[in-house]
């Protein structure tokens, strides 16, 4: 008996357990520490190694593919500061509930703080950003693999319980780091899961149901990573409200065809109109999922504050950042759909903002005709989407999402870092969703945001992937433009504006991808449709910040306009 | 009186405070909620503004400043997930005792954990890696200016005190966010810092001047970021002992050559030969600082366990991974140097560290004149070199910079991040470094840790600079072929050489620097004598992994034959 056949049944046991529990997929960056795991999950069948040398891509590529699977993703590092790359992506997790199963190796106790190389106190490295964090015993003779066992499911289990997210496991090793390979994992003794269902317990349907009375009603959706079922569909047709669908809801795509003048989409554009706004005080308002990214929206609800603001979020942590919710439903959204409720008839109200979101469509095509602007282009983009994946980073492409991005019967699925609303980690989170869906994806972002995770990139040089960047190059923080900030022209390049002058057709050829540049629409419909050669297709789109600003303006100045006159 | 009156006074007297601390350099990344702490910044006539897009880089950046400086410096972001890319640099200041002034601007209470857009939960953000955090108060009508100033002196003195170490001001500001550029500061009233001096009491000179009568003695000296004083050279040649100078001590470089036996630059290499160690046990090991690179150094007094082995270390968590240690001498060097000592004669065992490096130094020139690997192609820079900085990545960098870097008259500092030693944030942390000193810098780096931190080369955009960048691509991780795993050629590619097929011509001509390829001696020569038309050169050197490892082996293995056999 040796040391080694401690460590192999160790890290076996480890590996083992987690594909037991449901984790498919593993994100592993290079390193020695965490040689025995590295080893360990190459040879688990039942688990897929990606790799990533850059650990904040890692991070961020593995928070994707949980986020786009809804399935727990694993992490392996070394020990040191390659932990703490880790770190954005596990905020960013924590807050969007994303399942990591974040797996640091560590050096053994007696190398820690003691001046040792690669050594950092990383017991809690992750602090109040993991739901779970565990300093595991070191392999040994004494290896008590049930306790490993049952500690991993319960890391598994955690994540995966509501509100999801990131769990933190760190790993001793001594050395040597060498496994037997020969040796075969005999199967511990697993436990069986029985998960528990949650219900609506009566006064909540009957809640609900006196509430769904009123004709003035909001159904507002948040983001949702998956695709609701039919169930939604008949229950928004009977509801008859207007569903206020925020871009990441997920229901502005493939949606049923019946329920078509239902879906608001362009809401963010309408409640800017306060003539619109002081006659459409909702009663009630039902959110499911966090807060839509439209300002407007928020600020609305937040100034006529409905007597019945009800918000369906199966954490304690309720999200409500204007203090305006009134009723708290911690539950699964699933009750709802199962509401007994008769099918509404003709709502004069939902007419309305069906109406005023037709205008703002016709106002639109008009507009995108005649105009060019990031968010004329990002339409043209929308519209070329059916059977893919997109994913669009934070600041300027969300918004112009939500302007933009018309309800379709097209299967879109939509994906963002919405957590903490970071630049950082776009490109590698695209990559992500990418790896689990296997279909083309296709990222909108912004300049700032591409060069700000340039390394994501390093992951189409180690597996396969489809994957269409499309940048808006502004040359700088396009943002800024829309803020009360822009209007001090002191130091606004200097702070705000920081244009880089990069511009990225080295960094395609650097990685071997296809390139266009491009600057009308024509230019950018041939770039979007012509047959990719590469793995990679960076289209990169200047654009000039100051008309970017006028021409969204124009559009809803034309729209206030025409509402604000009814 | 309005609430811009407010917040201009808080955050003039923020950065005013500061400056008076001694804080002349800030690095800023782009963001809304920081925006005014940003501009006054901007207005602060003491500060120096840099600006980086990726706070990762940003950090290392400011790590890089401070290191070279040894004065505090001054980051600032945004809220959300651009406090957290500060992490790794952070943990690395926290170990290698760096002074930086971590600023991150937050929501105000009402918009922290309640779903609200990039708010996360900063407090105590950074953990156990930071010697203080902070949450400040909120500009208002009733601004404690007198308790802000405190705390800032607080901040800055605690970075400043030994052990040094970054501390975390956390500043929430509610809208709206504009300063009033017409209102001045008015100096509030900044208290008078009067530090006190660390002496060696009488007993531990005389326990030093005692251990210091063996000729059997070592003075080993570890990281010195600060070029030693004339009392120094006195000191040591008084002294006789062999001075084991780890690359990073810098007294291998700007030595007095009336010391130039003294200093023992190739011990990593006759540290390989176990007949020169078991003839060579020291009584005394005196070292400052902490533990040098070498590991057979490390491993050399770990199996001789000196009886007396003293470390000068001003910390309570004194560095010895390896238990050795004897006396722990909690104080500054600088109490050394002025011990009552007399001039010692000659001292055979220090001649034999002499001669052993001599015939080092011998071989060496041999074998550079007749091989080509990694190792050779250090040296050449290394002889290239005066009148300027160099950076040094961990992994085979620090290590081939052991083992060929010989002690020298000219004007070198050498710079590396061996406080966790990290292959991250390498390239920030040289253009900070080249920020301060303000002359030529060298990066000698390997391709992942370059490809790591490419985002470090926006600096370049952003400011004026003077960085060559010398990247040995060997398409991996180089240091893996000298470690354990080398010898399982089962998943070896896949977790440790991960190879990317990368190159770095398109990168250098995406930010615009020189470039050149190379392969041999001559073309590196040219490549490094050229002038320098852009502000950053890079030298991309390829080189083959299994060479490397070979070659360097040759050299090492003649050294142990000769020394062995005498």
């Amino acid at each position: 008996m040796t040391n080694r056949k401690y460590l192999t049944e160790y890290v076996s046991a480890f590996t083992h357990s987690l594909v037991n529990q449901g984790v498919k997929n593993v994100v592993i960056s290079p390193g020695s520490r965490s040689t025995p795991l590295a080893y360990a999950c190459m040879r688990e069948e039942g688990l897929t190694v990606y790799r990533q040398i850059d650990e904040r891509s890692a991070a961020y590529f593995a928070l994707g593919m949980a986020k786009a699977s809804g399935e727990p993703v694993m992490l392996l590092c070394t020990s040191g500061t390659a932990a703490a790359n880790y770190f954005p992506a596990i905020v960013e997790a924590f807050y969007a509930r994303i399942p990591l199963i974040v797996v640091t190796a560590d050096r053994p106790h007696e190398l820690r703080e003691v001046g040792a190389p690669q050594a950092i106190n990383q017991i809690n490295l992750f602090g109040s950003h993991v739901k779970w964090s565990v300093d595991l015993p070191m392999p040994e003779e004494e290896n008590r693999l049930d306790f490993l066992v049952r500690h991993l499911h319960r890391s598994v289990k955690n994540a995966m319980s509501e509100p999801r997210g990131p769990v933190h496991l760190n790993v001793p090793f001594r050395e040597p780091l060498l496994l037997d390979f020969e040796q075969q994992y005999k199967s511990s003794a697993d436990i069986e899961h029985l998960q528990g269902e949650s219900k609506l317990p009566s006064p909540v349907e009957e809640f609900l149901v006196e509430t769904i009375q009123t004709e003035k009603g909001l159904l507002v959706i948040g983001e949702m990573t998956e695709k609701m079922p039919a169930e939604f569909w008949s229950f928004i047709r009977k509801l008859n409200w207007p569903v206020l669908a925020d871009p990441l809801s997920n229901v502005r795509s493939n949606i049923d065809e019946s329920c078509k003048d239902l879906i608001i989409d362009s809401y963010d554009a309408i409640l800017k109109s306060s003539g619109f706004k002081s006659s459409m005080v909702p009663d009630a308002v039902i959110r499911l999922g966090p807060q839509p990214v439209s300002k407007p929206l928020t600020l609305f609800l937040a100034s006529v504050k409905p007597k019945i603001y009800a918000v369906f979020d199966e954490s304690p942590m309720m999200r409500d950042a204007q203090s305006v919710v009134t009723h708290h439903i911690q539950a699964s959204t699933e009750g709802l759909w199962e509401l007994p409720i008769q099918t509404k008839a003709d709502n004069l109200y939902t007419k309305k903002w069906t109406a005023a979101s037709e205008l703002f469509w016709q106002l639109a095509e008009v507009h995108c005709n005649e105009k060019l602007d990031e968010g004329v282009l990002a339409k043209v983009l929308f519209e070329e989407l059916d059977q893919c994946d997109l994913i669009v980073s934070s600041s300027m492409p969300i918004r112009d999402t939500d302007t933009y991005f018309k309800s379709t019967a097209c299967d879109i699925m939509i994906y963002a870092n919405r957590g903490a609303n970071g630049i950082d980690g776009v490109v590698s989170t695209a990559f992500g969703v990418q790896s689990v869906k296997k279909r083309p994806a296709f990222l909108f972002i912004g300049d700032l945001s591409f060069l700000h995770d340039m390394n994501g990139l390093i992951a189409s040089k180690m597996q396969e992937t489809d994957l269409t960047i499309v940048v808006m190059n502004n040359d700088g923080g396009g943002i800024f433009s829309y803020l009360p900030q822009s209007n001090e022209e002191r130091y606004f390049e200097d702070l705000f504006g920081t244009p880089t002058g990069l511009k990225f057709e080295d960094a395609a050829r650097m990685y071997d991808a296809d390139y266009a540049a491009v600057e009308t629409k024509g230019q950018f419909l041939e770039a979007l449709r012509k047959d990719k050669q590469k793995p990679v297709k960076i289209i990169e789109v200047f654009t000039d910040r100051e008309t970017n600003v006028r021409v969204h303006r124009e559009l809803w100045n034309r729209l206030v306009e025409e509402l604000d006159g009814q």
